[in-house]
């Protein structure tokens, strides 16, 4: 048996904002900072637990203080009690009653709760010696399930639909893990489409996306009209009439808007609009579908919970579901998504970038292809090539694809001596 | 010209978890607290301005560093210059792009802008020497459109619209007033229906609410059915067939259970039912409404922006509007809430209790009768008479009437004795 002695928590933040890298039309200036969790144990193993929110600069703090206010769940607790029974471990945290008062379930809090849940998936991951996608996915139908808060889910899925779902894809397991191991998972690029970036820049980077084998490009909308198309025009030009191009407006729109801004890009063959107003307002998205029809709507980022993920299905608002590994309730939270998404029969793309993203993100989609969709058609995960170099497992894309990561753990550790370099002092 | 010198924080907790006051079927042992603010300025008026954020106990220390965090917006700046522009000040704080992420517009941090939000709207009122009902009142309907961020709303509710309905309600303002000045505005109350009493108790509460004059008694349901319908029983015997009994599930349950539950209370003759499932599920508020018909369905006390609330009048998931004036992004946001209700013709039926949230919501629903929807017509406030000892100008309920308070100020003040003797000290 052993204890959790310490939440060991950091404000790490990159002070990105004195390059426009990141910049869109909501967000100009932003700093990739992360609230990160480090749970050690007692345990003689050498294993600490890694975790983080994702945030932009300003706030970071309070991040990281509501990660604190954790520790008197868990320190002193026996780590085992935990890690066997994950799914519980994350009720335990999310139906604090007191503490879900601050939500419930979405916010800082939320986030708060889930970087912790992903630093015991940290270590239940070490642990066992496999990457979190591996020991997702060779878990029991039965396992999985009961890693899932179904509670608010029970009219759009049951426990007993998601365990037919992952039965179904039990056979061919093996066959997957092997041609993901082979030939990775397919990734699209947002780096040729900030805002910031000359038209040269664009066009040079759009050229490089295609030569490094990425499947998809996108380009940040929604500041100004003319500017779009003209960007557009460029990026079209250059990659060709086949080449998927997607856009993302970061939540810039009014409903109407959003439906005239899109008609009057959609000349350019869009893949999915993404973000085109409030990740709060479902009906807003799902008349926004029926209005840019056939271009896609894609979002999710922004969306707090399950709860939210379970609407945007039920109202055809979302096409395509873009999960974040930092924004929900941790590990489980997003496998509960991934059932979502293949229940209603939604592509899942995940949102990456930021600081980490990338790297704990992949896990999930490596997961879902094995063991949840059994598919790769039409999914595909973000990819900027930024920061990468401060994780210990960073990640390893080839020629268009993430390449699945061996290493045990989430993909969440950063190097120390990244950590002490950033931390953030006032 | 003054300045604001300090934002001066408090983390206020009552040990309200020792009684059963304010037990519930998803909050057993709620400590009421406040994330209490003081807006302090050099000018030599002696005025401050307050505001906080009810929590239920944990977790309130995150929510006065999310408090804390917005200093450095705030301190050295001109104060005038935020209460010339309300609106302006109020956007200043919710779209700050960093901190922006960390909701978006929801959970601790929006709750932390709308308390200072609410401190400079304290100290507004204080210095036109008004109560916050009397100088919303007096506004112009250009001045109150003036208020509100009608970003993401304008597909339910554009400025124009607003400025109609504010219009409209102009004639008959002074009337409406000194209606109010002589009769208050209705009450009901929750005091009889915590879950932790015995059914004696419940009798007595009854016959007491009555006998003072609320017009509505509401009980909270969803532990145990057979509890449920017997404690149901004690209440409809002892107010009579025609006294108004309303039932509060507290996000108790799932969509279905919700339609089942319910539909075994009915023959009580339900008011209505709050908060049936998750506060987020919009969709499966509507398809309880259809479900529960002719009961109707209140909630919004933890629905977290305007974006929600558009939705739930959209899909007809809200028949009663039930707002907090500690949940949103301060007062702004809260008349944005009414404007919403008024253009969808939904009855407003704030939520309160807690701490100080009865002295602080009277003021946005006399605020609404005079100038906004102009009824009280199926109209009134929540009352728990709990904790009112507190506060600097407590609520005045007669003859289970909200007499309008007339000291200037939000009504959020509370005595300095209360906050240094129930500052939490872990």
């Amino acid at each position: 048996m052993s204890r959790i002695v310490a939440l060991d928590t950091t404000d790490i933040r990159f002070p990105t904002s004195l390059s426009l890298d990141g910049s869109d039309a909501m967000n100009p200036d932003p700093d990739y900072s992360a609230a990160y969790v480090r749970i050690v144990t007692d345990a003689d193993d050498g294993i600490d637990g890694h975790g983080f929110v994702f945030t932009i600069g300003r706030g970071n703090d309070v991040q990281v203080a509501a990660i604190d206010s954790l520790a008197a769940h868990l320190v002193g607790m026996d780590v085992e009690h935990f890690l066997d029974d994950m799914g519980a471990a994350a009720r335990h945290l999310v139906w604090d009653s007191q503490l879900r008062w601050l939500g419930p379930e979405k916010g800082v809090m939320h986030m708060a709760i889930g970087a912790v849940i992903n630093a015991l998936w940290d270590i239940k991951c070490k642990r066992a010696g496999l990457p979190l996608w591996q020991l997702l996915s060779r878990m029991s139908p039965e396992e999985i399930v009961a890693l899932v808060d179904f509670r608010y889910l029970t009219n759009a899925l049951t426990p007993d639909e998601a365990l037919q779902i992952l039965r179904a894809a039990e056979a061919g397991r093996d066959e997957r893990e092997a041609a993901l191991l082979d030939t990775g998972y397919p990734a699209y690029t947002t780096t040729p489409g900030w805002l910031g970036y000359s038209d040269e820049k664009l066009a040079r980077l759009c050229r490089e996306a295609i030569a490094d084998g990425f499947v998809q490009i996108k380009l940040k909308v929604g500041a100004n009209l003319d500017d779009d198309i003209r960007r557009l025009g460029v990026a079209r030009d250059t990659v060709g009439p086949d080449f998927p191009l997607a856009i993302d407006a970061n939540q810039r729109w009014e409903v109407a808007e959003a439906i005239e801004w899109v008609g009057a890009l959609a000349q350019f063959d869009l893949a999915w609009i993404e973000e085109p107003t409030s990740p709060d307002d479902i009906l807003g998205h799902a008349e926004i579908a029926r209005g840019v029809h056939p271009v896609r709507v894609a979002t999710g980022e922004h969306a707090a919970n399950r709860v939210m993920f379970k609407q945007f299905l039920q109202a055809e608002a979302m096409h395509v579901m873009q999960i974040d590994a930092a924004r929900v309730g941790g590990v489980n939270e997003n496998v509960a998504q991934l059932l979502l998404a293949a229940k209603f029969g939604v592509p899942v793309c995940p949102h990456a970038g930021g600081v980490g993203l990338c790297e704990a993100v992949q896990h999930l989609s490596m997961f879902d292809f094995v063991a949840v969709s059994g598919s790769r058609e039409g999914r595909m995960i973000e990819f900027v090539d930024h920061l990468h170099e401060h994780f210990v497992v960073p990640t390893d894309v080839r020629k268009g694809a993430y390449m699945p990561p061996l290493a045990p753990g989430n993909g969440m550790e950063m190097h120390e001596s990244s950590r002490s370099e950033f931390t953030y002092a006032n």
